[in-house]
């Protein structure tokens, strides 16, 4: 299959809930990056993230084999160091192979769920 | 009406949740795509499903007659094979014709719903 | 100001809801296609509406004014028909100046409301 | 890190509610703008306020600094005015250096959220 996507991509919006209702761990509050690699070849990718009042964090570095998807949960990343709770952030998405990045947001703080997905804003430079 | 539209787009969120609440098929938890041919001819459209873990599925084939929108729930999908539940996926849509793609997920697990949609990811290319 | 925005757009998926819950019309189940004309002119908009079972519906013409946005709720839609409930639907906008034009639901069918919102695809054509 | 996104966008669809359920501030209803500035340049960025029946308000003038995101609730726009509750409008929003613009609602009228996302129109003139 012919690789689809870009290479860079930006995601404006970013808030992980400090807390959730119901039932572990499909309820917990996250957010997600979901990331496709429809290529051939393995895709290495570094996300950077901005914060609003420090500098940048970075870069987190993740592998998406070729012909899979990754649905990343931006709360389990760790490596350079954890995203605090309960803070505005964005996100920068970069890959050498063409991917195409989509934003998720489960919010369980209330009884019900609340959903929100968008896809991201990809560079076409 | 003049074609409108891309002949192949990306969703890079899937995810069919298992169980559901209040009436069905209304009320069924589901994922959608929606798929606009507002050209002359019919599309024929093929569908790959990419997963975290194995090889792709597919092609799904499809057919979105001239003038006519489909909105297929990827729950329905049977041939080659069903999607799992409880599993992330992609998906790729290709079609012969242009044709525009938008996502959308039902998410009727808790009493009340959660809505998301998102326009695919068109490619230029 | 500059014109911003695209000459056609499409929305692939529509759907309006038979019924809500809680009071009218904030909570009334809805769909609405907001379109923003920043332009010195005024936009002459012409939607139509595609169905998945018979002939596209429309043209339904409406005038957004100079500097104005519009949201308008395709409930509303009378002339030349209204949109049947529980139908699934997509739609084509065509302005006669740049205009920029996003889609949401409200779906208040369950005691607590879902949203969803999306910008809609724009033909660079 | 090389500047990401454009000098140009808008928002068609804003709506910003008049009353919440649950805790504030995170709970109060709100309409946020999500802007991304991944340059080494501070952003001054402009943004100008459409309504259905009257003239545009703005500019309200917000600098986005280098390396950094500012998530901004339109809630508490003031200079030159606020922004009415219960009312349409529109945005643009306008940089001096690429950035990048999401739209995100929280709506807490009834018990439970909704959530809506979008990524905001860019464009590319």
């Amino acid at each position: 299959m012919m690789p689809i996507g870009h290479t860079r991509w930006a995601i404006a919006e970013g808030y992980i809930p400090s807390y959730s209702n119901g039932p572990e761990p499909q309820f917990t509050s996250h957010e997600t990056v979901s990331m496709l690699n429809a290529s051939e070849q393995d895709a290495h990718v570094r996300i950077t993230i901005f914060y609003s009042d420090r500098e940048p964090a970075g870069p987190y570095r993740i592998t998406v084999a070729a012909r899979r998807t990754m649905h990343l949960r931006f709360n389990n990343l760790t490596d350079p160091e954890p995203i605090p709770r309960d803070t505005d952030y964005a996100s920068v998405i970069e890959s050498d192979v063409p991917i195409v990045v989509q934003h998720t947001r489960l919010d369980s703080r209330q009884t019900a769920n609340a959903l929100l997905s968008t896809i991201a804003f990809a560079s076409h430079e």
